[in-house]
Protein backbone atom coordinates (compact mmCIF):
# COMPACT_ATOMS: atom_id res chain seq x y z
CA UNK A 1 0.00 0.00 0.00
CA UNK A 2 2.42 2.85 -0.90
CA UNK A 3 1.98 6.46 -0.57
CA UNK A 4 -0.12 6.33 2.36
CA UNK A 5 0.69 7.93 6.03
CA UNK A 6 -1.94 6.71 8.97
CA UNK A 7 -1.88 9.26 11.91
CA UNK A 8 -2.63 6.68 14.11
CA UNK A 9 -3.85 7.20 17.99
CA UNK A 10 -2.43 5.04 20.32
CA UNK A 11 -4.41 5.81 23.34
CA UNK A 12 -2.34 5.62 26.44
CA UNK A 13 0.48 3.53 24.79
CA UNK A 14 -0.42 -0.21 26.56
CA UNK A 15 -1.61 -2.19 23.41
CA UNK A 16 -4.50 -3.18 25.17
CA UNK A 17 -5.74 0.35 24.46
CA UNK A 18 -5.53 -0.01 20.64
CA UNK A 19 -8.17 -0.29 18.41
CA UNK A 20 -8.35 -3.02 15.96
CA UNK A 21 -8.28 -0.35 13.31
CA UNK A 22 -4.86 1.00 15.03
CA UNK A 23 -3.35 -2.42 14.98
CA UNK A 24 -3.87 -3.21 11.46
CA UNK A 25 -2.15 0.18 10.34
CA UNK A 26 0.54 -0.42 12.42
CA UNK A 27 0.58 -3.63 10.69
CA UNK A 28 0.29 -2.29 7.20
CA UNK A 29 2.76 0.53 7.58
CA UNK A 30 6.39 -0.31 6.86
CA UNK A 31 8.03 2.33 8.68
CA UNK A 32 7.22 4.15 12.66
CA UNK A 33 7.43 7.36 12.87
CA UNK A 34 7.09 10.31 16.25
CA UNK A 35 7.90 11.06 19.02
CA UNK A 36 10.57 8.89 20.76
CA UNK A 37 8.80 8.10 24.31
CA UNK A 38 5.77 7.00 21.89
CA UNK A 39 7.68 5.18 19.63
CA UNK A 40 9.44 3.22 22.36
CA UNK A 41 5.79 2.21 24.00
CA UNK A 42 4.88 -0.37 20.51
CA UNK A 43 8.67 -1.11 19.42
CA UNK A 44 8.17 -4.81 21.64
CA UNK A 45 4.98 -5.51 19.63
CA UNK A 46 6.28 -4.32 16.17
CA UNK A 47 10.15 -5.19 16.06
CA UNK A 48 10.31 -6.09 12.59
CA UNK A 49 9.07 -2.34 11.33
CA UNK A 50 11.93 0.74 10.58
CA UNK A 51 11.51 3.60 13.15
CA UNK A 52 12.20 7.30 12.85
CA UNK A 53 11.89 9.08 15.81
CA UNK A 54 12.15 12.79 16.62
CA UNK A 55 12.37 15.19 19.35
CA UNK A 56 8.99 16.26 20.72
CA UNK A 57 9.08 19.33 19.25
CA UNK A 58 10.08 18.43 15.87
CA UNK A 59 6.73 18.14 14.70
CA UNK A 60 7.02 19.79 11.16
CA UNK A 61 10.01 18.00 10.46
CA UNK A 62 8.41 14.78 11.34
CA UNK A 63 5.40 15.61 8.89
CA UNK A 64 7.23 16.29 6.17
CA UNK A 65 9.39 13.09 6.53
CA UNK A 66 6.69 11.42 7.18
CA UNK A 67 5.10 12.53 3.50
CA UNK A 68 8.38 12.65 1.68
CA UNK A 69 8.83 8.54 2.67
CA UNK A 70 5.25 7.89 2.09
CA UNK A 71 5.69 9.63 -1.61
CA UNK A 72 9.03 7.19 -2.16
CA UNK A 73 6.43 4.40 -1.56
CA UNK A 74 6.62 2.89 1.37
CA UNK A 75 3.91 2.99 3.78
CA UNK A 76 4.19 5.11 6.58
CA UNK A 77 2.72 5.15 10.48
CA UNK A 78 3.01 8.69 12.11
CA UNK A 79 2.26 7.96 15.64
CA UNK A 80 0.48 10.01 18.57
CA UNK A 81 -0.39 9.45 22.07
CA UNK A 82 -4.34 9.46 22.78
CA UNK A 83 -6.19 10.61 19.63
CA UNK A 84 -4.66 11.27 16.20
CA UNK A 85 -6.22 14.35 15.90
CA UNK A 86 -6.51 15.95 19.76
CA UNK A 87 -3.69 18.49 20.21
CA UNK A 88 -2.07 15.42 17.96
CA UNK A 89 -0.37 14.95 14.50
CA UNK A 90 -3.31 14.68 12.60
CA UNK A 91 -3.75 18.74 12.00
CA UNK A 92 -0.10 19.65 11.20
CA UNK A 93 0.20 16.44 8.98
CA UNK A 94 -2.85 18.07 7.01
CA UNK A 95 -2.12 21.02 6.65
CA UNK A 96 1.37 19.60 5.28
CA UNK A 97 0.03 17.20 3.20
CA UNK A 98 -1.64 20.39 0.57
CA UNK A 99 2.17 19.92 -0.57
CA UNK A 100 1.87 16.29 -1.51
CA UNK A 101 -1.02 15.49 -3.41
CA UNK A 102 -0.08 12.54 -4.15
CA UNK A 103 0.15 10.96 -0.63
CA UNK A 104 -3.22 9.82 0.87
CA UNK A 105 -3.51 10.89 4.62
CA UNK A 106 -5.63 8.02 6.77
CA UNK A 107 -6.23 9.49 10.43
CA UNK A 108 -6.99 6.74 13.11
CA UNK A 109 -8.27 7.66 16.29
CA UNK A 110 -7.55 6.62 19.45
CA UNK A 111 -8.40 7.21 23.58
CA UNK A 112 -7.82 10.46 24.62
CA UNK A 113 -6.65 10.64 27.92
CA UNK A 114 -10.02 12.55 28.94
CA UNK A 115 -11.47 9.07 27.86
CA UNK A 116 -8.98 6.75 30.01
CA UNK A 117 -8.46 8.67 32.21
CA UNK A 118 -11.83 9.37 33.12
CA UNK A 119 -12.69 5.04 33.18
CA UNK A 120 -9.86 5.06 35.57
CA UNK A 121 -11.88 7.44 37.80
CA UNK A 122 -15.34 6.27 37.33
CA UNK A 123 -17.89 8.76 35.29
CA UNK A 124 -16.32 12.06 35.43
CA UNK A 125 -17.49 12.84 31.96
CA UNK A 126 -21.08 11.80 31.64
CA UNK A 127 -22.49 14.75 30.74
CA UNK A 128 -21.24 18.07 28.32
CA UNK A 129 -17.74 18.81 28.88
CA UNK A 130 -14.07 20.46 27.48
CA UNK A 131 -11.25 19.59 26.96
CA UNK A 132 -8.28 22.03 27.51
CA UNK A 133 -4.51 22.20 27.60
CA UNK A 134 -2.93 24.42 30.22
CA UNK A 135 -0.01 24.72 27.66
CA UNK A 136 0.82 27.86 26.72
CA UNK A 137 4.20 26.60 24.08
CA UNK A 138 1.17 27.05 21.13
CA UNK A 139 -1.04 29.18 22.59
CA UNK A 140 -1.24 32.50 24.50
CA UNK A 141 -2.57 32.63 28.32
CA UNK A 142 -4.95 34.81 27.45
CA UNK A 143 -6.98 32.56 24.92
CA UNK A 144 -6.56 30.00 27.99
CA UNK A 145 -8.14 32.45 30.60
CA UNK A 146 -10.99 33.06 28.63
CA UNK A 147 -11.58 29.46 27.99
CA UNK A 148 -11.06 28.64 31.46
CA UNK A 149 -13.73 31.41 32.71
CA UNK A 150 -15.92 30.11 30.02
CA UNK A 151 -15.94 26.31 30.78
CA UNK A 152 -16.78 27.13 34.45
CA UNK A 153 -19.49 29.62 33.77
CA UNK A 154 -21.31 27.03 31.36
CA UNK A 155 -20.69 24.27 33.85
CA UNK A 156 -18.76 22.23 32.14
CA UNK A 157 -17.18 19.17 33.50
CA UNK A 158 -13.46 20.10 32.34
CA UNK A 159 -10.20 17.68 31.01
CA UNK A 160 -7.38 19.80 31.68
CA UNK A 161 -4.48 18.66 29.52
CA UNK A 162 -0.69 19.28 30.43
CA UNK A 163 -1.67 20.78 33.88
CA UNK A 164 2.43 21.40 34.65
CA UNK A 165 5.21 21.34 33.98
CA UNK A 166 9.15 22.62 34.70
CA UNK A 167 8.77 25.65 33.26
CA UNK A 168 5.38 26.69 34.49
CA UNK A 169 4.71 24.77 38.12
CA UNK A 170 1.88 27.20 39.48
CA UNK A 171 -0.41 26.99 35.91
CA UNK A 172 -2.79 24.57 37.31
CA UNK A 173 -3.41 26.88 40.91
CA UNK A 174 -4.00 29.71 38.49
CA UNK A 175 -6.31 27.65 36.35
CA UNK A 176 -8.50 27.22 39.51
CA UNK A 177 -8.51 30.45 40.78
CA UNK A 178 -10.13 31.12 37.20
CA UNK A 179 -12.28 28.51 37.50
CA UNK A 180 -13.85 29.56 40.94
CA UNK A 181 -13.74 33.53 40.08
CA UNK A 182 -16.03 32.15 37.59
CA UNK A 183 -18.45 30.14 39.01
CA UNK A 184 -17.18 26.79 40.21
CA UNK A 185 -17.99 26.09 43.81
CA UNK A 186 -15.20 25.40 46.15
CA UNK A 187 -16.57 21.81 46.99
CA UNK A 188 -16.47 20.83 43.12
CA UNK A 189 -15.35 16.83 42.82
CA UNK A 190 -12.36 16.89 41.10
CA UNK A 191 -9.96 14.30 39.85
CA UNK A 192 -6.30 13.40 39.10
CA UNK A 193 -4.97 10.55 37.36
CA UNK A 194 -1.43 10.12 37.05
CA UNK A 195 0.52 7.41 34.33
CA UNK A 196 -3.18 6.49 32.68
CA UNK A 197 -2.86 2.68 31.72
CA UNK A 198 0.81 2.60 32.36
CA UNK A 199 2.80 1.54 35.25
CA UNK A 200 2.18 3.25 38.39
CA UNK A 201 -1.11 4.31 37.64
CA UNK A 202 -2.12 6.16 40.33
CA UNK A 203 -5.75 8.22 40.80
CA UNK A 204 -7.12 10.41 43.18
CA UNK A 205 -10.51 12.51 43.40
CA UNK A 206 -10.72 15.66 45.77
CA UNK A 207 -12.33 18.82 45.69
CA UNK A 208 -11.47 22.17 43.42
CA UNK A 209 -10.12 23.94 46.95
CA UNK A 210 -7.71 20.87 47.15
CA UNK A 211 -6.64 20.70 43.40
CA UNK A 212 -5.29 24.61 43.73
CA UNK A 213 -2.95 23.32 46.48
CA UNK A 214 -2.03 19.97 45.18
CA UNK A 215 1.37 19.66 42.77
CA UNK A 216 0.82 17.92 39.56
CA UNK A 217 2.82 16.72 37.03
CA UNK A 218 3.13 16.50 33.20
CA UNK A 219 2.40 12.82 33.00
CA UNK A 220 -1.34 13.64 35.08
CA UNK A 221 -4.63 14.61 33.50
CA UNK A 222 -7.14 16.34 35.96
CA UNK A 223 -10.92 16.16 35.77
CA UNK A 224 -13.20 18.96 37.58
CA UNK A 225 -17.08 18.00 38.11
CA UNK A 226 -19.82 19.83 37.23
CA UNK A 227 -22.35 21.08 39.96
CA UNK A 228 -23.80 17.91 40.11
CA UNK A 229 -20.61 15.39 40.02
CA UNK A 230 -20.43 13.17 43.38
CA UNK A 231 -17.48 10.85 45.14
CA UNK A 232 -19.14 7.55 45.49
CA UNK A 233 -16.95 5.30 46.98
CA UNK A 234 -14.21 6.76 46.17
CA UNK A 235 -14.71 7.20 42.34
CA UNK A 236 -15.64 10.54 40.30
CA UNK A 237 -18.88 10.41 38.85
CA UNK A 238 -21.46 12.68 37.20
CA UNK A 239 -24.85 12.26 36.71
CA UNK A 240 -26.22 11.87 33.05
CA UNK A 241 -29.20 13.88 34.34
CA UNK A 242 -28.88 17.81 34.74
CA UNK A 243 -31.01 18.75 37.38
CA UNK A 244 -31.33 22.25 38.49
CA UNK B 1 -14.54 -14.21 37.39
CA UNK B 2 -17.95 -13.47 39.16
CA UNK B 3 -19.33 -10.75 40.49
CA UNK B 4 -18.35 -8.14 37.64
CA UNK B 5 -20.09 -5.68 35.28
CA UNK B 6 -18.10 -4.19 32.81
CA UNK B 7 -19.61 -1.42 31.41
CA UNK B 8 -17.89 -1.57 27.41
CA UNK B 9 -17.52 1.53 25.42
CA UNK B 10 -18.49 -0.30 21.64
CA UNK B 11 -17.06 3.02 19.97
CA UNK B 12 -19.16 3.75 16.64
CA UNK B 13 -20.21 -0.46 16.56
CA UNK B 14 -17.77 -2.25 14.13
CA UNK B 15 -15.73 -4.30 15.61
CA UNK B 16 -12.08 -2.01 13.96
CA UNK B 17 -13.05 0.69 16.38
CA UNK B 18 -13.33 -2.32 19.13
CA UNK B 19 -9.74 -1.97 21.62
CA UNK B 20 -8.24 -4.91 22.57
CA UNK B 21 -9.17 -4.28 26.41
CA UNK B 22 -13.79 -3.66 25.18
CA UNK B 23 -12.47 -7.25 22.79
CA UNK B 24 -11.04 -8.86 26.15
CA UNK B 25 -14.45 -7.81 28.56
CA UNK B 26 -17.03 -8.96 26.13
CA UNK B 27 -14.97 -12.68 25.50
CA UNK B 28 -14.96 -12.96 29.39
CA UNK B 29 -18.62 -11.96 29.88
CA UNK B 30 -20.90 -14.29 29.95
CA UNK B 31 -24.12 -12.52 29.19
CA UNK B 32 -24.04 -9.20 27.19
CA UNK B 33 -26.57 -6.88 28.59
CA UNK B 34 -27.49 -3.48 26.14
CA UNK B 35 -30.15 -1.14 24.28
CA UNK B 36 -31.05 -3.93 21.37
CA UNK B 37 -29.82 -1.92 18.58
CA UNK B 38 -25.91 -1.62 20.21
CA UNK B 39 -26.06 -5.53 20.67
CA UNK B 40 -27.35 -5.72 17.00
CA UNK B 41 -24.07 -4.55 16.25
CA UNK B 42 -21.95 -7.08 18.37
CA UNK B 43 -23.96 -10.33 18.34
CA UNK B 44 -22.59 -11.20 15.03
CA UNK B 45 -19.01 -11.70 16.82
CA UNK B 46 -19.84 -13.26 19.84
CA UNK B 47 -22.70 -15.77 18.67
CA UNK B 48 -22.21 -17.82 21.67
CA UNK B 49 -23.04 -15.11 24.70
CA UNK B 50 -26.35 -15.14 26.56
CA UNK B 51 -28.24 -11.44 25.57
CA UNK B 52 -30.78 -9.05 27.41
CA UNK B 53 -31.69 -6.20 25.46
CA UNK B 54 -34.27 -3.55 26.52
CA UNK B 55 -35.51 -0.58 24.89
CA UNK B 56 -33.79 2.89 25.10
CA UNK B 57 -35.37 4.35 28.18
CA UNK B 58 -35.15 1.79 30.52
CA UNK B 59 -31.52 2.38 31.76
CA UNK B 60 -31.97 2.14 35.60
CA UNK B 61 -33.98 -1.47 34.43
CA UNK B 62 -30.91 -2.55 32.25
CA UNK B 63 -28.32 -1.31 35.24
CA UNK B 64 -30.19 -3.45 37.81
CA UNK B 65 -30.18 -6.42 35.84
CA UNK B 66 -26.79 -6.35 35.21
CA UNK B 67 -25.94 -5.72 39.00
CA UNK B 68 -28.49 -8.50 40.16
CA UNK B 69 -26.62 -11.19 37.33
CA UNK B 70 -22.92 -10.15 38.29
CA UNK B 71 -24.36 -11.12 42.15
CA UNK B 72 -25.59 -14.14 41.15
CA UNK B 73 -22.07 -14.95 40.02
CA UNK B 74 -22.53 -14.31 35.91
CA UNK B 75 -20.28 -11.72 34.57
CA UNK B 76 -22.27 -9.14 32.76
CA UNK B 77 -20.81 -6.72 30.13
CA UNK B 78 -23.07 -3.52 29.73
CA UNK B 79 -22.43 -2.22 26.45
CA UNK B 80 -22.73 1.47 25.45
CA UNK B 81 -22.17 2.86 21.95
CA UNK B 82 -18.54 5.35 21.91
CA UNK B 83 -17.35 5.82 25.36
CA UNK B 84 -18.82 3.93 28.54
CA UNK B 85 -18.65 7.32 29.77
CA UNK B 86 -19.60 9.90 27.75
CA UNK B 87 -23.58 10.23 28.26
CA UNK B 88 -22.78 6.62 28.73
CA UNK B 89 -24.15 3.86 31.03
CA UNK B 90 -21.00 3.86 33.57
CA UNK B 91 -22.57 6.65 35.51
CA UNK B 92 -25.95 5.56 36.37
CA UNK B 93 -24.18 2.13 36.81
CA UNK B 94 -22.03 3.38 39.60
CA UNK B 95 -24.99 4.91 41.05
CA UNK B 96 -26.86 1.93 41.46
CA UNK B 97 -23.85 -0.19 42.08
CA UNK B 98 -23.63 1.88 45.15
CA UNK B 99 -26.44 -0.81 46.38
CA UNK B 100 -24.35 -3.93 45.27
CA UNK B 101 -21.41 -3.52 47.68
CA UNK B 102 -20.16 -7.38 46.67
CA UNK B 103 -20.28 -6.38 42.77
CA UNK B 104 -17.04 -4.99 40.93
CA UNK B 105 -17.51 -2.71 38.21
CA UNK B 106 -14.81 -2.00 35.53
CA UNK B 107 -15.38 0.90 33.10
CA UNK B 108 -13.76 0.20 29.89
CA UNK B 109 -13.23 3.25 27.62
CA UNK B 110 -14.62 3.18 23.65
CA UNK B 111 -14.27 5.73 21.08
CA UNK B 112 -16.75 8.62 21.34
CA UNK B 113 -18.55 10.30 17.98
CA UNK B 114 -16.30 13.29 18.95
CA UNK B 115 -13.10 11.41 18.08
CA UNK B 116 -14.71 8.68 15.46
CA UNK B 117 -16.58 11.43 13.45
CA UNK B 118 -13.58 13.71 13.97
CA UNK B 119 -11.32 11.19 12.14
CA UNK B 120 -13.76 11.25 9.53
CA UNK B 121 -13.44 15.00 8.91
CA UNK B 122 -9.68 15.51 9.48
CA UNK B 123 -8.62 16.95 12.42
CA UNK B 124 -11.58 19.27 13.64
CA UNK B 125 -10.90 18.93 17.18
CA UNK B 126 -6.87 19.69 17.50
CA UNK B 127 -7.49 22.59 19.94
CA UNK B 128 -9.91 22.67 23.11
CA UNK B 129 -13.18 21.48 22.08
CA UNK B 130 -16.42 21.00 24.08
CA UNK B 131 -18.86 17.93 24.08
CA UNK B 132 -22.50 19.46 24.01
CA UNK B 133 -25.46 17.29 23.63
CA UNK B 134 -28.54 19.01 22.11
CA UNK B 135 -31.12 16.25 23.87
CA UNK B 136 -33.25 18.27 26.53
CA UNK B 137 -34.52 14.50 27.91
CA UNK B 138 -32.57 14.83 30.75
CA UNK B 139 -31.43 18.34 30.46
CA UNK B 140 -33.10 21.18 30.88
CA UNK B 141 -33.08 23.38 27.74
CA UNK B 142 -31.76 26.23 29.66
CA UNK B 143 -28.86 25.04 30.86
CA UNK B 144 -27.94 23.63 26.87
CA UNK B 145 -28.71 27.21 26.08
CA UNK B 146 -26.20 28.47 28.67
CA UNK B 147 -23.82 25.99 27.73
CA UNK B 148 -24.16 26.51 24.14
CA UNK B 149 -23.33 30.38 24.64
CA UNK B 150 -20.40 29.89 26.84
CA UNK B 151 -18.68 27.55 24.27
CA UNK B 152 -19.22 30.46 21.59
CA UNK B 153 -17.79 32.86 23.84
CA UNK B 154 -14.57 30.74 24.63
CA UNK B 155 -14.22 30.08 21.03
CA UNK B 156 -13.67 26.53 21.64
CA UNK B 157 -14.40 24.02 19.07
CA UNK B 158 -17.65 21.63 19.48
CA UNK B 159 -18.34 18.52 19.05
CA UNK B 160 -22.69 18.52 19.13
CA UNK B 161 -24.09 14.91 19.74
CA UNK B 162 -28.04 14.23 19.42
CA UNK B 163 -28.29 17.24 17.38
CA UNK B 164 -31.92 16.45 16.22
CA UNK B 165 -35.04 13.82 17.17
CA UNK B 166 -38.32 13.77 15.84
CA UNK B 167 -39.81 15.48 18.33
CA UNK B 168 -37.15 18.57 18.22
CA UNK B 169 -36.45 18.76 14.43
CA UNK B 170 -35.21 22.68 15.17
CA UNK B 171 -32.73 22.02 17.70
CA UNK B 172 -29.90 22.49 15.67
CA UNK B 173 -30.86 25.46 14.24
CA UNK B 174 -31.77 27.10 17.66
CA UNK B 175 -28.27 25.89 18.62
CA UNK B 176 -27.04 27.54 15.38
CA UNK B 177 -28.70 31.26 16.51
CA UNK B 178 -27.44 30.55 19.78
CA UNK B 179 -23.66 30.21 18.89
CA UNK B 180 -23.94 32.86 16.17
CA UNK B 181 -25.47 35.46 18.78
CA UNK B 182 -22.29 35.10 21.11
CA UNK B 183 -19.84 35.31 19.38
CA UNK B 184 -18.97 32.56 16.48
CA UNK B 185 -18.88 34.20 13.04
CA UNK B 186 -20.96 33.29 10.01
CA UNK B 187 -17.98 31.82 7.87
CA UNK B 188 -16.78 29.50 10.97
CA UNK B 189 -15.82 25.92 9.37
CA UNK B 190 -18.44 23.15 10.52
CA UNK B 191 -18.86 19.71 9.57
CA UNK B 192 -21.33 16.65 9.95
CA UNK B 193 -20.66 13.24 9.73
CA UNK B 194 -23.30 10.60 9.25
CA UNK B 195 -23.67 6.82 10.27
CA UNK B 196 -20.21 7.38 11.48
CA UNK B 197 -18.28 3.77 10.78
CA UNK B 198 -21.38 2.47 9.14
CA UNK B 199 -22.47 0.98 6.49
CA UNK B 200 -24.05 4.47 4.61
CA UNK B 201 -21.32 6.81 6.22
CA UNK B 202 -21.36 10.15 4.91
CA UNK B 203 -19.80 13.93 5.97
CA UNK B 204 -19.93 17.15 4.93
CA UNK B 205 -17.68 20.48 5.10
CA UNK B 206 -20.05 23.39 5.65
CA UNK B 207 -20.10 27.02 7.10
CA UNK B 208 -21.81 27.93 10.70
CA UNK B 209 -24.42 29.92 8.31
CA UNK B 210 -25.16 27.29 6.19
CA UNK B 211 -25.31 24.68 9.07
CA UNK B 212 -28.52 26.90 10.64
CA UNK B 213 -30.38 25.73 7.66
CA UNK B 214 -29.39 22.04 6.94
CA UNK B 215 -31.24 18.88 8.41
CA UNK B 216 -29.76 16.64 10.57
CA UNK B 217 -30.94 13.33 12.12
CA UNK B 218 -30.54 11.51 15.13
CA UNK B 219 -27.49 9.94 13.32
CA UNK B 220 -25.76 12.74 13.08
CA UNK B 221 -23.37 14.25 15.00
CA UNK B 222 -22.31 18.50 14.26
CA UNK B 223 -18.75 19.53 14.85
CA UNK B 224 -18.16 23.48 14.56
CA UNK B 225 -14.48 24.60 14.38
CA UNK B 226 -12.71 27.75 16.27
CA UNK B 227 -11.80 30.76 14.83
CA UNK B 228 -8.89 29.40 13.06
CA UNK B 229 -10.91 26.24 11.60
CA UNK B 230 -9.82 25.87 8.33
CA UNK B 231 -11.22 23.99 4.74
CA UNK B 232 -8.08 22.06 3.38
CA UNK B 233 -8.87 19.63 0.44
CA UNK B 234 -12.31 18.85 1.90
CA UNK B 235 -11.47 17.84 5.01
CA UNK B 236 -11.90 20.03 8.64
CA UNK B 237 -8.61 21.12 10.12
CA UNK B 238 -8.25 23.18 13.39
CA UNK B 239 -4.63 23.65 14.05
CA UNK B 240 -2.92 22.92 17.21
CA UNK B 241 -1.65 26.58 17.73
CA UNK B 242 -3.93 29.42 18.75
CA UNK B 243 -2.82 32.45 16.92
CA UNK B 244 -4.65 35.69 17.74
Amino acid sequence: MPNVVFVVGLGPGDPRFLTAQAQSALTQAEVLCGYTVYLDLVRPYFPDKLYYSTGMTKEIDRCRWALETARSGRAVALVCSGDAGVYGMASPLLELAEHFPDVTVEVVPGLTAALSGGAVLGAPLAHDFCVLSLSDRLTPWEVIERRLAAAAMGDFCIALYNPSSKGRPDYLARAVRILLANGKAPGTVCGIVRNIGREGQESRVLTLAALETTPVDMFTTVFVGNAQTRQLSGRMVTPRGYRA
